[in-house]
């Protein structure tokens, strides 16, 4: 039995929020029109009223209507005055959660090790630094005299122009230096002299305030006290994660989907806790077969793992499979969570790079969202928009849609998670790396805005359709489809190449491994790398169920792709003795 | 029994590294002069020969001509060649090894956890990247083409003119492109499009390089097998490394000072880890207590915990006490390491915050180091440095020598620990920003060059001498020094005020801990921050063996400080019913 209450907000949010239909066939839906509604009604148990906070929380809108009541927020309080290693959070620059449920509480999810965490002491004690004329010997924070960097300078593009080439030629130089806020310079906020200074581990509240303000553009969790922390990117963030939740003490073990990413494995593995694989399809992991694991769930079956209370999964463009949950298909995975009372991290570094459906032999491809209000309008829902519950953390990360190297990203959760979160994160990573902070700060918040980075982002996934695009060209000129099938990404990095293992000449007499490790190997020799299927195969101790390659048009060249698919396909007719 | 190789190399090293003498009483030792000998030799129970190949290690030198080995090695080996995510290791930028031992095997220290790390399954695959010709559609790595950083610039100081007004006057902006490598710009070996995009969690081989021969000019571990690996911080470090090594399953527990890091205690807590404190005096652990301790270790008596085989330490500057170990304490702690078979955690930030002797009345402060030579030499050696067996994990920090905000440390240790490190940052932090990396490559390798930044250090070194110096004055200008009494520190930020609790009116009537309470509210409210003892008492459930605070140097202005002094002199003199 689903609880009423978030039947009845579903509908409520699904009403209000114009999201896109369910990506039941990934290659063959129609773009999504602006305010399009479901046209498919999803299946509510209940017609009960919403909450007339929830109400109007989602008809307060996405996109441009989101950032005026931002800007206008700002306005009213004022510049915000934040020193070195100023405390923040979420709350102070939410918008208005007044009258909205408060998340549950996780306490009996919560492992022993995070149940155990103390604030950090000598941060608590900053609180005294508030007092009006309080010199403080406290704290050991250097004195920023002693920092040897005046100024730091960076050259950005302008939106709309964000190619390299219109950088070189229109692209701004943007300043920071050590005292602007001291000095006043234009209305500076951020300064290296707090950037470079001891941060909380929350990150800055500079760059709380910009995130804060994307997720609720982006995300805007249906209850009130949810909150967002910086991280050092969603690899950390997930450790972090399951440490917090999973205890091998207690015989804990994870779900997530069949095919995962290999290095969140490698991360569970250490733990000493069981990751155990959900079925997929094409649009990535199945709510009904994990109900179906969870309510028969025995742990003598299960190696002595008990019941799972932990659910993993990478929502959009899955890595490896490629594969998107459409918006029905996330509620249908957030019911069966709340049936069988699931913890959810979820994982969304490819979010933003939600591409425009692929029409193969089409003359033209299909035209981008029009402007940002399109383009917030459609992009499928995070797990979080509907998470009424406060189940969900959504682990965020700018390694995809800026840069890697930044070591930045954030999560978004419950105020208990996110402080169980930081507790943890004062005694380990502090938090991302203050150049990190205010070189992206400088970018996202004073020179783009919201309104640009979500420019940027909406021109991300044109260049990642198009790169796609070459992908499946590649693939469609190059490969035997009688042997190699696809599903055409609908968002990220990679396309999963399934081959038909049943045709090899030795099927049946030779381990699928083994014919993967020949193609694999085969492809080196060709000239070309690809990732072997049973790199991603949650639980290693079952047999391979099929023989499938990861590939990525992220990097490669279109010349260089088309190149490497047919080294690839020569691999495999190879080895299915195949001219 | 001590090893006899052990001290027949440490005696080498003694004679050949022209160590400063044992500090035995701060504040009253003499400067060291440039090329002194121990004046007492040390406990030597052997004069057997050292391995010609150790003898020809520690005469090789430090300082100067290990940066002109350095720079000569750089010109044989040519341009460093080091793309997108390129695997390194120290190996590849230390001078000759050959004949030297390698270090010890570490197997039953580890933890259950670290032994069950596997290698990070997509970055082993980046090996295939060194084929020729070969197109990668293998890894996840976005194109640098999307990145919105054109270039990076900062206004840095030019050596030796480093302070702010000097930077402003005649500082040098420099900057990097995105694709200066490519480009052939100025011998460049590292870009905004190597930098920026994923990188190996030992941080990047250009950084390696730089680091690899500065912990070559300062520390020269002597074993063949030493590495450096980069960290996010000490913090981040610390923790990783308490998880290699401490599994709460097996009643582990580690040995710390009985006054130590607050947050590292609260690092260890939450693990199911007991932290046992050893006894201290002015020059730190005392390393007869620690014997003791160990010699005698009962479980029974502990709490369940088995005997300690993990030692954390703060030798420079130790917080909260800012005790310095002296050159010869490090030697005993050493012996008894290895009497118990302890491995050692070296954490190390404010090992380069090593100050001139502190002279009360002194009309003249003693002059600093008159060159990098004379810096270098003066420098008490690291326990990395004396560590035949490679039983050592010295953790460095850029936090209190360039800014916090770097989130950029690195560790030396062997092969072995090093790489069981790795494999843990592989699936957490991924090491650290690439933000940070690009900035602090720049300025130290490219524009400071080793000796500059030597001079940087030293410059540090008597910035610091300054900043405690003031401190001092004011403590004896504003305490009661029959109540109050110091040490004054030889490294780091911190001072330890003993305030002598037997004359306290309620003395023995009342908990020392309740004074100590009384005593802090009362400097809040007098305007004034410092630091209780308590916060860092290590073993909480003893009684607090004295009423101590502690004080920073690192931050307040002169003027500040002399206030600030006052405010706690007022306070403490209101407690103990003074006037």
């Amino acid at each position: 039995m689903l609880p009423i209450t978030w039947t009845a907000r579903a509908r409520r949010a699904a009403l209000c929020q114009h999201m896109p239909p369910a990506i039941s066939r990934p290659g063959t839906a129609s773009r999504p029109s602006k305010r399009r509604l479901h046209t498919k009604p999803p299946n509510y148990s209940s017609v009960e009223a919403a909450p007339a906070a929830v109400q109007a929380h989602h008809e307060s809108g996405r996109g441009m209507r989101a950032i005026d009541d931002i800007m206008a927020r700002r306005a009213r309080a004022g510049k915000l005055v934040a020193g070195i290693a100023a405390a923040s959070d979420s709350d102070m620059f939410k918008g208005s959660t007044e009258g909205m449920p408060k998340a549950k509480r996780w306490d009996n999810h919560l492992s022993r090790e995070s149940k155990a965490r103390e604030p950090c002491t000598l941060k608590q004690a900053a609180r005294h630094l508030k007092k009006p004329g309080l010199i403080s010997l406290g704290g050991g924070l250097p004195s920023s005299e002693v920092f040897p960097f005046a100024e730091l300078g960076m050259k950005v593009p302008r939106p709309p122009h964000f190619s390299e080439a219109e950088t070189l030629e229109s692209g701004q130089t943007v300043k920071v230096g050590k005292y602007d806020v001291r000095d006043g310079r234009g209305d500076a906020v951020y300064d290296l002299s707090i950037a470079l200074n001891y941060g909380q581990s929350t990150g800055s509240a500079q760059m709380m305030r910009f995130l804060t303000e994307h997720t609720e553009v982006i995300c805007r969790p249906p209850y009130a006290d949810w909150r967002v922390c910086q991280t050092v990117g969603s690899t950390g963030a997930l450790e972090q994660a399951l440490r917090m939740f999973l205890d091998r003490d207690r015989g804990d073990s994870i779900l997530t989907e069949e095919f995962s990413f290999s290095t969140a494995l490698e991360t569970v593995a250490p733990l000493g806790i069981r990751a155990f694989g959900v079925r997929i399809d094409q649009q990535g992991l199945v709510p009904e077969a994990m109900d179906e694991m969870l309510s028969s769930w025995n742990p003598a079956e299960r190696g002595g793992a008990r019941k799972p209370h932990v659910l993993y999964t990478v929502p959009s463009g899955q890595n490896p499979t490629g594969a998107t949950q459409g918006a029905e298909r996330r509620r249908a995975i957030y019911r069966v969570a709340q049936k069988h009372d699931l913890f959810i991290l979820e994982d969304e570094p490819y979010y933003f790079l939600q591409m425009q459906p692929y029409r193969e032999g089409a003359a033209t491809p299909p035209s981008p969202p029009a402007n940002v209000e399109e383009f917030v309008s459609s992009l499928v829902p995070s797990l979080v928009s509907m998470d009424v519950d406060g189940r969900v953390m959504r682990m965020d990360s700018l390694s995809k849609v800026l840069v890697p190297g930044s070591r930045l990203g954030w999560i978004t959760a419950s105020e208990q998670i996110v402080e169980r979160y930081q507790r943890h994160a004062e005694v380990a990573s502090q938090g991302p790396s203050g150049f990190s902070q205010v070189i992206l700060h400088k970018l996202l918040d004073e020179t783009w805005g919201h309104e640009g980075y979500l420019q940027w982002l909406m021109n991300l996934g044109v260049e990642y359709t198009r790169k796609r695009d070459r992908l499946l060209a590649a693939c469609e000129e190059h490969l035997p489809r009688d042997l190699v099938s696809w599903t055409p990404p609908a968002a990220g990095m990679f396309m999963w190449l399934t081959v038909d293992h049943a045709q090899h000449p030795e099927a049946g007499k030779r381990d699928i491994k083994d014919i993967e490790e020949e193609i694999f190997n085969s492809c080196i020799d060709n000239g070309v790398l690809v990732a072997r299927g049973s790199w991603f195969l949650t639980e290693k101790d079952r047999p391979l169920p099929g023989l499938y390659f990861r590939t990525t048009f992220a990097s490669a060249s279109a010349e260089n792709m088309s190149e490497a698919i047919s080294r690839f396909g020569r691999a495999v007719r190879d080895s299915f003795g195949r001219k």
